[in-house]
């Protein structure tokens, strides 16, 4: 059980990324990582992806990103927990060097979704639900979020106007991050009049289809040491399943693989919510920022959402959240979304953030969830200064 | 860098199982495997599978099977390689348990081909290749294969019939497993009169479209001693990886990721091949077997026919080959076939493999390929007696 650090950050903008393919992502990130970290010393690959197989007739990721990012040769897998794929890549290569048989894995979240028509995107992306009893009869990803959302608006008796603070601090950050998708403001006036997408979700509580890579480089303490700058500690990284069909939940709207997940990353690193600096949410759509704020304990259950608008959420507030723009506004390249979120830590903890910077950051989280939450992913990082 | 050891083997038979889906056949494996092993406390799972996306229109099978395997909750993610997935899966299981953070591991394997058309699977196949490069021009994954026996051909002067004997073996091996989708005796004669598929590759050169799953129950050596029986040491499980294009790749007769990966799990176990006592090879073509017993030292480079023909791959012979019937013969559940070679190793070092036992089996060997040699996944287990 060595401890793991993570001492190399690389991203590639989110867009759409037209001129710029699968592997011209996934190596460009890899490559990033790599010069940032100063070295090219690496003994494995993990690669975070969901789409390839659906999207561009293409699996067998690990070879494929290796070769291109020149590892020809080396260890190299992918890791599908569908949008939380790129956690469980980072979950693996932070076993594998815990192991002591690795010594620098790479991880890389690499997803390319433009290049498609709308039809083939959604059908690829429901097949993170229950292909036999929920996209069989219909249902698409963002109906199942509706139909989340549309229960909590019930049950907690919150109208959908109530979750703007999430899309308006989400847009706010984006604008000062040179990576994100959307680099403008949102006021929660244009989120209110906004055209339902699937009621009670519009555009605005969605996060959009788009290409990206990011990648982190791990290694042990040997070689963080040898590597000098910038290395943060991984303090936990951990996995909560869930059953992958929403009605089959006792609680809907209890993020139980979150609540597994995040309690078990508490326990191994020692801490309680409360010591936590900053937190990169899974808002794909603004109902799992709400129930992931709850089952990380950040806020009472139905509380979610009044904790987005308290002003907690802010880059100077208790628990600043999705703090380079999040999935809503950095965007969302599905398996490449976890890494984001977790070299988006690094650049706090490591005072990179710019305009952004959380103030004193020491402990950053981050939330990485796969379907209607079938997968949860969390990640504590600590700086070390 | 604890040690790691297998407790517990699951299989459902291989063949065209229209009444029973992904789902199901993967917890079958994965309670046989329990039920083997005589517990049911795992902390994490790892599924290998390569087309659920593309031919179930299902991703995101970690939690999926674990919940359907009475495991709801626990860790879980899929990990991909292509045809070389199952392998994949086992190593990601092994670090998991050598890293100390994870007790028992559960690898599960697990393909689902037969539910649709013939013109899918071959495109489903296919993204193991390079989609912009091989793929793209109309290459299939059988048309990749042929290439490469035709150069085996003319560069090393032999005949197609004289790939026969490694058919006949793997055909004889499966007669008694079970678990094999063609149990019956194929003869050298047969073979030689078979119509091509892509010359010079026959139907009995290839291994067969199926459905299957298989598990492999993996624990630190304190939880092996707390369930007693049966156990088998990993001595080592190593990945190494090559251009995912065949036209990339300085000599195309050597497997240049199997050379990696197998050189070093000998360093890792401190052996030669000489030692190994058995021998899983990836017979997915038959120009494979030939490719990998080069590769991995058994034979020397253009040899490997002739090895074949000499006897030494008979159950009594020197190096016992596909001795439960191979990918040909047991058949190939791409995602699955890694799981399954492991399994097989690990009942005969158990003395469980029926007619087809090796006498004093102590060491056994499992090499899974990806791709026509991207990704090459090898295994050494050894029994504990």
């Amino acid at each position: 059980m060595s401890e793991v650090f993570a001492v190399g950050i690389g991203q590639t903008e989110v867009g759409e990324h037209w001129d710029r393919s699968l592997r011209q992502l996934g190596a460009a990130a890899a490559r990033a990582a790599l010069a940032d970290a100063g070295t090219d010393r690496v003994d494995a690959l993990y690669v975070g992806n969901m789409l390839a197989g659906d999207l561009s007739g293409q699996h067998h990721l690990g070879p494929l990103i290796a070769e291109h990012a020149g590892l020809l040769g080396i260890e190299a897998v992918a890791v599908e927990a569908a949008c939380g794929s790129g956690g469980a890549a980072f979950r693996t290569a932070f076993l594998a060097v815990a192991s002591g048989h690795v010594e620098a894995a790479l991880v890389v979240g690499v997803e390319k979704m433009t290049d498609r028509p709308g039809k083939e995107v959604t059908q690829g992306l429901v097949t993170a639900a229950d292909a036999d009893f929920e996209s069989q009869i219909g249902l698409s990803f963002v109906a199942i979020n509706a139909l989340l959302m549309r229960r909590y608006l019930l049950e907690h008796r919150v109208s959908r106007d109530d979750f703007a603070p999430f899309i308006v601090n989400a847009h706010a950050n984006a604008v000062h991050n040179p990576m994100a998708m959307y680099r403008f403001a949102v006021s929660a006036a244009e989120f209110s009049r906004q055209a339902m997408v699937a009621d009670p979700i519009s555009v605005l509580d969605s996060s959009p289809v788009c290409d990206g890579a990011a990648a982190v480089l791990l290694c042990s303490r040997d070689r963080a040491r040898g590597l000098g700058r910038n290395a943060a500690r991984v303090r936990a990284c951990t996995v909560g399943t869930d059953t992958i069909a929403l009605h089959d939940r006792r609680d809907p709207l209890e993020l139980a693989a979150a609540v597994r997940s995040s309690r078990r990353a508490y326990e191994l690193a020692g801490i309680q919510p409360r010591d936590i600096d900053l937190f990169e949410a899974h808002d794909a759509f603004s109902i799992m920022t709400a129930l992931s704020l709850e089952a990380a304990g950040f806020a009472e259950r139905g509380r979610g959402v009044a904790f987005g608008a308290s002003g907690a959420i802010a880059i100077d507030g208790d628990l600043p959240l999705s703090t380079m723009g999040g999935l809503k506004a950095r965007g969302h390249p599905v398996g490449a979304t976890g890494v984001y979120q977790i070299a988006e830590v690094l650049l706090q903890l490591r005072g990179e953030a710019g305009q952004n910077q959380v103030k004193n950051a020491t402990l950053g989280m981050a939330q990485n969830i796969g379907g209607s939450g079938a997968t949860v992913v969390t990640t504590v990082l600590e700086a070390v200064r």
